[in-house]
Formats: C-alpha cells, structure tokens, sequence
C-alpha cells in the first residue's frame, strides 16, 4: 500500500490478522472486558435505528455443556470462559407495540427476519473487532442453530426472538497453531460496475492454496469439494432444511 | 474504563465514534482505498468458509441515478462517489457445483439465504471500520431492498446472488453535522445467562434521549413511535412485503 491513510492504520492491521480461535486459557474474561465488547456492538448501524439484536452471555458450566449436548455446537464451546448468544430480536418492539395497544403484524415477514438478522451480524462483528483489540480470541458459532428451540428454552427467549448465531470468546491459547485462513483471491469478490463470475481458473488456484494451507494445519482438503457438499442436497444443511419451520416455532413465520 | 487493555485500543475508540455520513465531499476515493476495503472485509470470519458473498463496486453516474430512480434508495446516492453493493452470493458456488455436473439444491432453503446475508454482514462490517479508520465516512442502503430484481439487473447479477444492502463511502462533508447517535443502555440489549426483556422504564428512558438528540439534528422525534410504525402492519415494510417473491426470483426461494 502506497497511501499513507491506509498504511498507518493500525485498525486496518488488526483486522488482517483475524483468525478463528476455538482453544482458550483460564484467563478470566471480566464482566468491565464483556460491557465494553457490548458498547462496541451496539456502536454499530442498524437498520433504521430499531437496535432488533440482543446479546446473552453465557458463563454457567451447565448451559455450555447443554450447547454441545443438546443444541449440537461445537465441543469447545464447553471449555469457553464465555459464549455471546446474539439473538435477531423482534420481541423487544412487539413488547412496544403490545403496551400501546398496536399490532406486530409486521415482525412476520422475511424481510423483518433478514433485517434482524443482518443488525445482529453488524452489532456482533464489531464486538469481534474490538475482543481482537483487546488481545482476546473469538469463534462464531453457526451451530447454535442446529436446534434453535432449544437454545431459546436454554437462555429463556420469549416470542418473536430467536439464537442468530452464537460468539466464542477468551484469550487464546498460545499452544493453538491456527493460521490466518487464505481467501479467495480479491478480484474473484470484488468487480466493478458489473457482477463478474468466478471462472474455473480461479476455482483451481484458490483449491491449491487452500489444500497448502489445510495441510499445513494437519487436515489436508481443498475448497471446491467442501462446497459442493454444502451446496449438492439438503443434507448438506445439516439439519437446518427446517429454518422455516424453527424460525415459525419462534414466531418468525418469515413469511 | 480501569483496564489498560481496553483504555489503550485506539480501534475502540474509532468503534465507538462511528456515525453514519451521507454528504461527501469530491475528494476521490482511490482504487487502491476500494481493494484495502475489500481485503478488510475478506478478513472478517466466514460460515466454513464458503464466502457466501461479492461485492459490486459502482461509481457510474448513470447506475447511481438509476439506484435513486427505480430501485428506490435515497437521493443523496446518486452524490456518492462510490456505492459498494453487497451480494448474497450462491451463484458462486452453484457454478461450482454445476461445473462437476453436481445438484446445488440446498441453496433453494431459508438457512441458505440467511447464512449468505450473515456472511455479507460481516464482510460489509469489517470494510465500514477499515473505512472509517482512514477517515472515510458510510450509509448503509437497506433500500436496495426496495427492488431487488431491478437492482440486480443494473449489475448484471446471476441467478442465485441478490443485492443484500449498499453500503456509500465517501469523505465526509465537514458542513455535516450528524452526530454519534445514542443507543439503548448496554443492560438493555445485554443480559446475562437469561433473556431480560425491555421494561416500560427503559423505553421511557430511551425516548427522551432519542427525540433530545433528534431535536439537536432538527427533526424532533422519539423511537418507540417509530418502531410501532414499523412493526404493527405490512405498510411499515415499504413494500418489502413481498420480500419472500423477490428472493424467490432471485433464485433464493427460501423454502
């Protein structure tokens, strides 16, 4: 880089330099760490200014074991000092509405699910930018939505709010190897004016970078298969072909 | 704040001062500001790193009318120097997919689109703080929403990729007085190990120290009206009702 505005950023560094950390220390993460991750969050845009994302923070050893054992996340998640429950949260103005007498009609849609969902993704990176900051390390966790019902019995969620995703936090390990992951190369994400598709000439560079870099953490696999696996049939999904039916149970209906 | 850890991180406080910018002076935004923006925003954390999203960068004049005219953004767009859109992006792995004469129907489900979104939020995030940090100012444009079809065509998008949300960068106008907006207090959408839903009180609270700053800006307002606007019926949504149609023709059914 040549501008010195994009040079002299340390923030720009630090967000380089992210990679997922799943194996923590006993170090505590303490409760001034965790306000200042939420501040950081709600710093954050959001859609129209109406905040649809709340954060439950999970310290208790019985609802960590319960993630794993009964919501299906990752085993780690039970050695985590602490785990962020982001919730895409409709019950907050459906409780507004309720005590001015005025219906919720609208917290039915697809378009209030997505939105919620994308302020509780915006929120959530920014606190994962500022855990970074701090010397902490994180890990999402898609798989709180293999069982959604019962991650919101867990924390004790009412109608019209549902588990997004779940955030691992605590200071890393310094025994864990974890690199910062290669992506796709820039020009393969990012066109100008008009969309560009990816061409089989990228899919086979980024297949061979990617199958180093695996095989330098010990599990060698390339790109291109694993998503085909993800993309082929529903088993893919994991489960998760019912999102209309969880998020319905939630009193998303996204209809 | 007693900890140095969090006193110190300069990247805290640049979260902490984001405010949206819509008035941008006609200073250039550089080629080389836009890829360190895209490489910021690759960096951010990935479900299994299928890297569900792209992003099309416009500066045509013609597009950016064309984004005010008939997709229905806001008017300061088409003054923008750069609009970045955000793509929930299937179409990149179905390629994939039907290069090896494989199937790509898990994209057709709810999670599918909801993991492509999650993606470019957190992507989209990761560039607003880069941004920010070279003193660049954004606006997100949830508007693009308002018609996603004729936002895809003006990008060419292909099936399976619909425009999630804009994002306009630009140097912000030192005429333009936005300021930091107030949140709602951290113990509010913050709970620890159970959900706490939102008490009358904290909604009071809030609205007089929303419609207080809104006076300051000149259009004194409160937020729980405005959330019942949105909430209680269809008409709220701006006719993003048929959000679920528009995602369908996009390819991204959502079942």
């Amino acid at each position: 880089m040549t501008e010195p505005g994009l040079r002299e950023s340390t923030t720009l560094a630090g967000l380089l330099r992210h990679h997922t950390v799943r194996s923590f220390t006993d170090a505590p993460v303490t409760d001034e760490t965790i306000t200042a991750l939420v501040t950081a969050a709600q710093s954050a845009a959001s859609s129209s200014n109406l905040q649809l994302w709340s954060v439950v923070e999970v310290r208790d050893a019985a609802t960590r074991r319960a993630l794993v054992d009964e919501v299906g996340t990752s085993t780690f998640v039970a050695d985590a000092p602490v785990i962020l429950l982001f919730v895409a949260d409709w019950s907050r103005a459906s409780a507004i509405a309720a005590a001015q007498g005025e219906s919720d009609a609208a917290a039915d849609y697809l378009e209030s699910t997505l939105v919620a969902f994308v302020d509780a993704a915006l929120a959530a990176q920014n606190a994962v930018i500022a855990a970074e900051s701090f010397g902490l390390g994180t890990c999402y966790l898609g798989s709180v939505r293999n069982n959604p019902e019962r991650a919101a019995e867990l924390i004790g969620l009412p109608d019209r709010a549902m588990v997004a995703f779940g955030l691992a936090v605590g200071y890393p390990d310094p025994a864990d190897t974890a690199g910062v992951k290669p992506r796709l190369a820039p020009g393969v994400v990012h066109s100008r004016e008009r969309y560009a598709p990816i061409t089989d000439a990228d899919v086979a560079t980024y297949d061979t970078e990617i199958a180093a870099y695996h095989a330098s953490q010990g599990r060698p696999t390339g790109w291109s298969r694993a998503v085909i696996r993800r993309v082929r049939d529903a088993a893919g999904l994991n489960g998760r072909d019912r999102m209309r039916a969880w998020l319905t149970g939630r009193g998303l209906p996204s209809i």
